[in-house]
Order: structure tokens, then sequence, then C-alpha cells
């Protein structure tokens, strides 16, 4: 920092994985935000990006447009996002803060992977088994039922999937996280992909605060459709069932089977517990009216 | 691009350079700025901090907040945008489009540098010379007067200064651009390298347009406060003078020696014609009212 910018030195013969996302108070965040979490979360979104790509973070940049200069607000910003980028060994090198008159947030975060084992989107294969960690819905809920703290905490404190991203490289043959939905999310591998898949909705991990909500229709839109768990949903041959369970107890993070990839159309289909294909809309659409 | 992030291949054994940069509507541009230009310049700053730092620009990445799908803007800011990378071979490797009340741009630029030959702001030395490329004064001119085409060019459309930042790697000892006036952007290098500098401001090339204006308190303003020129201020050992000098023939860019590095406090002085100093302020303020 000081410079016009930051050298970094990558390890000799590893591919650089990149991504950068903005976050516009208003549109992803409410202006009322918890900065501390708010930190967490914009840096959180991009190492989910890397994980999803199998990298392993090193570098971030920040960009900053704030209304005003507002020491407490920046301090809690920065302290939440510098306590993740330390838990993952993330250097922030450089960064720009202008005036604007919504907060406006633009990481940039670079990570490395060795040549030819990153995950894409496109290396999904007829016979795969469609995998997810964690749970799903989580986020969506905390958006819909803001009271029911441990949905909130999915929504403001996403735990990006590094290690997981790390150890699928040679496990899995696709992966995206689930930062627009599970449909809209699953839907890009299979385009890119050029297959179709067919999930079991029974099977799909969900946040556990639904069993006592008992609405099956914000269940269903939640973990269908909504965005920001943060989750990896990945694709995998079958004979890697069983080191992907023992990954998943060493990792503490559940991986689960939710279905299969197959040839043919690209279309997602999803079984409800007779067998029967359940009604879905896609992801977030980033220019829908707020 | 279409992965979550995208992958790149640094050539082994170089370090990377990387600077970031947002521009905001109402703050940085006005609301009806030419948007092939905007796309011109919003990556030219970013690769002018790369050339400040002696980096060759590789990649680049884009995140941009819109009021609304507005496809004949952004057609038109990718043309600049796009135009200017070419130009210097910067593949444009990831990006996010949201939606947000004001346009904003960030850019983020990665580049190449040989290890240990980085210009840095701390490395001038008492004895060397200051230099500055190209003319100075013409972006704040061109702000002040938006109706003189010469200096409304020099603001809207810089031109990094990518070749010479390449060619300084083993000529100078310090670099910096001037994106926020010539006093503020030197007085870093001062601060950093633990030295002060005297100019004397008959030396310092104007834009040509001052000439006929007459009036030297705009000119002095916009030549040693103005911002946004975006040419490159620096310093070297006298040693390297006839060095300098073919470069800047080479280049068909006109390097002007404009004074001297100094040991003692890290003051900057700019002495008028008769040796007397003159009363100058620091640079663009980002949090200054508009």
């Amino acid at each position: 920092m000081g410079d016009d910018g930051a050298l970094l030195r990558p390890d000799a013969g590893l591919d650089l994985a990149v991504t950068t996302d903005m976050l516009v108070e208003g549109r992803h965040f409410l202006s009322g935000a918890e900065p501390r979490a708010l930190g967490h979360k914009a840096l959180a979104v991009n190492l989910s990006d890397l994980a999803a790509m199998g990298a392993t973070p090193r570098w971030a940049t920040l960009a900053l447009a704030l209304p005003a200069i507002e020491p407490p607000w920046l301090e809690a910003f920065s302290a939440g996002l510098f306590a993740l980028a330390e838990r993952f060994h993330v250097d922030l090198v450089g960064g720009d803060t202008t005036r604007g008159a919504a907060r406006t947030i633009s990481i940039t975060a670079i990570g490395e992977v060795p040549p030819g084992l990153a995950l894409e989107r496109a290396g999904a294969r007829p016979g795969d088994d469609v995998w997810v960690s964690g749970e799903l819905g989580g986020a969506a809920l905390g958006l819909a039922r803001p009271q029911i703290a441990e949905a909130a905490k999915r929504l403001h404190l996403p735990e990006p999937r590094v290690e997981l991203g790390e150890r699928l490289r040679r496990l899995a043959h696709s992966a995206i996280d689930v930062s627009d939905g599970l449909a809209g999310d699953l839907a890009h591998i299979l385009e890119r992909s050029h297959v179709g898949a067919t999930l079991e909705y029974a099977r799909i991990p969900k946040c556990a605060a639904f069993e006592k909500l008992n609405d099956p229709e914000l269940e269903k839109s939640c973990v269908l459709s909504g965005g920001d768990d943060y989750e990896l949903v990945f694709t995998a041959p079958g004979a890697h069932r069983g080191e992907l369970e023992s990954l998943a107890r060493e990792l503490g993070l559940p991986l689960t089977r939710i279905g299969g990839i197959h040839g043919g159309d690209t279309r997602l289909t999803v079984l409800d517990g007779n067998g029967k294909p359940i009604a879905h809309r896609g992801g977030f659409d980033h220019f829908a009216p707020p």
C-alpha cells in the first residue's frame, strides 16, 4: 500500500484465479447494515467465488465509495473484512476510497491454483452425482424472516467454503457457489456443460429453521431459488462417493448427494416425494426491481 | 469469463503489480459524460498507476453499477474501454454488473514487472533530478474551460504512459503519476523518500492553451494543483540525463527536467522567475465537497 499499487510475488508455476464483485447499498445491503458483518460478507463472496474454482485465496483489493468519512463505520467494516482475510491468509494489497452517495464496495480477489486443476462450470458429465455442501435456504430465510437468528446469521455472515474448494480439485468435475440460488446457479453448470440434471427435493439439506416454520412454499422458494448461501454445488463421478464422504467428516462440513447429471437437454428437474417435478424459478436477477 | 472468475497464467519469475480505482458519477464524472471516453478513462487511470510502477499491464477486471440496463451506453462504454485495452494488450478477465442509483465503475488492473525493478515512491535520493513527461495543467483547464477542445481532450481521454513506465525501470529512482496534481503527487514521493524538492515553475511544461488565456492564477492552479493529467513525474540521477533525453526522442514524448531533490525536510518549494517561492496547495481531496 502507499505506492500507486501493490507488488505481489505469485508462486512460480501456479495459475492465478481472479474474481470481482460489487455490493451497492440499497441493493445488496441496507443502509443500516451492521458494518462489521458487511466487511466480512464483502470479502466472503469473493473468497466463495475462488473456492468454486478450487483456488487458494491469496490477495484482495478493495475499492470503496462512502457518502462521508465515517471512522466508526469504517473501523467496524475493516475489522470484519480483516478478520476473515487473516483466517484465510489473504493480504489486502490495494485500495481506493472515494466519495459517493451510496456506499459501494468493490472487491477483487486473487487466488492460486495448480495448472489444469481449476474447477470449472463446463466440466459436468452424464453420470456425475450432484452434491451440495452445508445447508441451503438459510440466507433467503434470513431476508424473509430477519428475526430468526440462525437464518439471519447465514445471510449476514456467510462462510466461504475455501478448504472444500481446494480439496475438490481432484474430486469434482464441475463446481459453482450458490450465490443466486441453487436452481439458477446449477443451471449455469448445465448450460456450460451441455447436460441436464435431476434433483430430489427431499434430499436437499435445508436450514433447520424451516422445520418449525411449516411453510412449504417459503421453504421451497428459499431452498431452490434463494441466493446468498455461498455453499458449493458440484458434480463428481460416482467413484468418488467414498472419498467425498470421508472429506465431509474430515472438514466437519456435510456434503450431500442431491441428484444426478444426465445427457440430453440442459433442463434442471427437481422431483418431489412422489417423483413429480416441482415448479421453480431461476436465481436472483441483478437488474430486477429491488 | 463465465466461470466464477478467470484463470490467468503469469510469466514465471515476474512480480505482479496490482492497482484498483473507483469512479463515481457526480464525483469523478458527470451523468452526461460521453460513455466511450469514460470507458477509455476508467481503464486509463489504472494503466497509469501500473505505468508509475514500471509494470507492463496484462489483465483487468471491471465491476459496474448502473441505474438500469442501457445498451447504447454500455456499448459505447465498452468500445472505449476495449479499444484502449487492445492497444496495450490487456485482457479483461472478469466482471460484475449490478444495479445502483449512481453509475459506478471499479477497475482492478494487474501488470507484470521483473523482480526488484518496480518503480517506487520511496526511492528518491538527494541529488536526483525531478522530471515530468508531457505537459501539465491541461486536464484541470478542461474542467475549468470545457470549451477549449485541446484541454477537454486531456481531461476526458488521458493517455497512460505505459511505455515510458517500462523504460524507466532502470533509469528512475522513484515515480508517481499526476492524478491529484503535481504538488500533491510529488509530495507523496517526498514523504515516502524523506527528501525535499525544489522546482522552477518556468521549466514545468504547460498545456499550450494557457498561452492564449493570459490568466497566470488559473494557470498556476491547474499546473501545480490540477489533477487528471496522468503524466509521470519521476526522479533520476544526473548521470541518466542523456539517456532520458534519448528516450524522449525515441518515444516522441517530451521529458522535462523541472527541478531537483535535496536532503533535509520533505518540503516542496516551487520558485518563480525571480527565485521566490510560489504559494501552492496540495492536490485533489477525494472527500472535499464536490
